[in-house]
């Protein structure tokens, strides 16, 4: 038998684990700076709630992976955070509000495996509820700017309105019931381009005058002040501009982009997605909307609860930073202490630099020098420290630098500053 | 339909991922001051890969999720992160050694659940391939130490070794290929009890005199010295025992406990087990050993994989935290600012805020100033800064300690100071 991991899984080396370490570390810090609190939900759901209005969506449902406890219960591998976010709030509708919270875990879609894709992904979350304010789309978007500036990534901020996307739509006299196909459709206008959505519109048996007069507004070229206007002149008033307006003016960087669409069709208002600039990235790394109907939804209950979210793909920003990073970090260790008979004292000097916080290492093969050498260069150790009987007698220790070459006698007192 | 998880499941509350994020951190800290690195695997692997030999074994298959993907391949939810592990090293022959890598992570269980037993939980392994030198025991068992020490709790670690355990059961005459099965039920004693155990061993085909012979040593009173001597006198010269008592004059706070045995028949050496001192819970928080032949087994190749491994439970050691802790900590938010018709200017001051590095959260409902009290009362956020049109005026904000009831005014760079 081949020893084979699952298809579409993979390992994440110590290198990568390392970088996606100090990503989680960062977000984490930024979402706490705003007040977010972590939540946790289970890794899997009862097959019933993916299955609830507004939860999946057949496409989605599709690419669930499904399984049975022995109580021969449906359930299911979960293929979003918001699902089970909702599911949270639905089962404690008394929580104290707005309830703002990010979650970053593992989802799952059984789906067709491409380069960068995988069949376990992890996504990172952020949502307020209770909120229905557009302070709460102040925030959130301001949190991404401000999230991506912490990961030195360069990106753009695109923007939009269900309730502008949905007003254009009868004004070209779609009828309501079509709307959340065709705004699944517009969606795709990056994957498939225009006259891919040209054709799925027309196969949904919209007719062509139409989806030329639709298209020809959504991808208008110009200012995101010269596109409101335009859309002013054919919508009149509108609240979805009204929300956008006050959005472009507290946050300049922001980009109007009425195609922007997204592919749930839970969202109610303000919609956005975070690209890359000057990438070879084409996809987003971020996305959300308010949605403010789908937890009412599951509770099948006459309240509200307007909610905001905001979604990063955490694989995809792990690339972007792979990108940017010339040489991968290949161990945490800092310190490599390379014993020569002098196993018992490399153990104290161990647990001194251990006990002053420096990250330290040392050989338990009782291999020789070269080896050891070898290996510490391997991965990379900046530091190494050979520890013979006359360094013991003498308790100085003389530390290596790894990257120049260099060595240097030091007390104890002094080789623990050196390496802080 | 009534809104439910999945059985078995349960969501963390912000107050519970609060605690266990500061545990993780703890962890991370203390396994990288030792020199592990961290490395992920799916959370499903092949069904295959867990059928193995030595890996699962009957009664942990039966406990198994069970899954299929769109192309009607066998998967399964992992139960525990070793066979992962392996099958990784399995993959990876070439992988320079030692390989010192800790992972922690969700696995899955079908079983009964009980009182903190749920179907997902979550596990924390360190282990280190190519190191067959009892220096790494050494190494893992102080790491073990130390890691309580910085959790503190208050533990005992108890140890033994399967070379001793079968040694004994050759000198009682007990067949090799049942050796396996009876360490399986000795590792039952705490469960079902002494009587248990013989009745158990009884079922498995040992004579009564046999069963009464292994457990009377097994379950010999003393110090660790005292049952090494009876040992000795027993089993005459033995590698386990001499292993033992390198062990326990370097680390002289183990307890040699001869009846230790570890429910899965990979181990071969060293084992190992954690618990809390004087405390209610009286399960494991930490547990191991070495399992040389696993990897290779895997592998179907003859090179040798030493290996040693520990791993703790996530769950059981936040349960012995949570005892700890009189209370929890709701919000990882600091201050809490509530604007008086200075939206603007209060967005403003939460920018600075959170740019000085403070977890600031501010009223996104236009509440009033008792609603929002009530609500960083509710959270226990330590401060409020009611910010009203007058202290915008004389830029001096006044920072309301929630504890003592006290206010006090500061100007800007006073107030970060003090927040800090």
């Amino acid at each position: 038998m081949q020893l084979e991991r699952a298809k579409g899984t993979r390992d994440l080396t110590p290198e990568e684990e390392i970088l996606k370490s100090h990503l989680l570390d960062t977000l984490k810090k930024t979402f706490e700076l705003y007040g977010y609190n972590p939540l946790q939900t289970p890794l899997f759901e009862r097959l019933e709630t993916f299955k609830l209005k507004y939860a999946g969506g057949e496409e989605i449902l599709k690419e669930v992976f499904t399984l049975k406890d022995q109580g021969q219960r449906d359930l299911a591998l979960r293929f979003d955070l918001t699902v089970p976010f909702a599911r949270y709030i639905g089962m404690n509708p008394n929580i104290k509000m707005p309830f703002k919270r990010y979650q970053i875990g593992e989802v799952f879609r059984d789906g067709p495996i491409k380069f960068g894709r995988y069949r376990q992904f992890t996504q990172c979350d952020i949502d307020i509820v209770g909120a229905k304010s557009l302070l709460a789309e102040l925030e959130l978007l301001t949190l991404a700017q401000e999230t991506f500036k912490q990961l030195k990534l360069d990106t753009t901020l695109k923007i939009n309105n269900i309730k502008i996307l949905k007003a254009l739509m009868r004004k070209t006299g779609i009828k309501e019931e079509n709307e959340g196909s065709i705004i699944l459709t517009l969606d795709k206008l990056e994957k498939i381009g225009k006259e891919g959505v040209e054709q799925e519109l027309n196969q949904k048996g919209l007719e062509q005058e139409k989806i030329q007069e639709l298209l020809s507004i959504l991808l208008s070229k110009g200012s995101s002040q010269q596109k409101i206007l335009t859309l002013k002149k054919i919508l009149g008033e509108n609240e979805g501009l009204q929300e956008l307006e006050f959005l472009l003016k507290k946050i300049p960087n922001l980009v109007f982009e009425p195609s922007l669409a997204r592919g749930l069709n839970y969202y109610t208002g303000t919609i956005y997605e975070g690209h890359l600039k000057n990438s070879e990235i084409k996809s987003s790394i971020c996305s959300g909307g308010r949605y403010d109907h789908l937890i009412s939804e599951m509770l099948k209950i006459n309240r509200n609860f307007p909610t905001l979210g905001l979604s990063f793909g955490l694989d995809v920003i792990l690339d972007a930073i792979k990108l940017q990073h010339k040489e991968e970090q290949k161990t945490v260790t800092k310190v490599f202490v390379i014993p020569i008979q002098t196993e018992n004292e490399a153990l104290k000097l161990c647990h001194e630099l251990r006990k002053a916080g420096i990250n330290t290492d040392m050989d338990l093969l009782t291999r020789g020098i070269s080896k050891n050498l070898d290996y510490a260069n391997y991965f990379k150790i900046p530091y190494v420290i050979i520890l013979g009987t006359d360094e013991v007698k003498k308790k100085k220790f003389t530390l290596k630098n790894m990257n120049t070459g260099k060595e240097k006698l030091f007390t104890l007192k002094n080789l623990i500053k050196e390496l802080k």
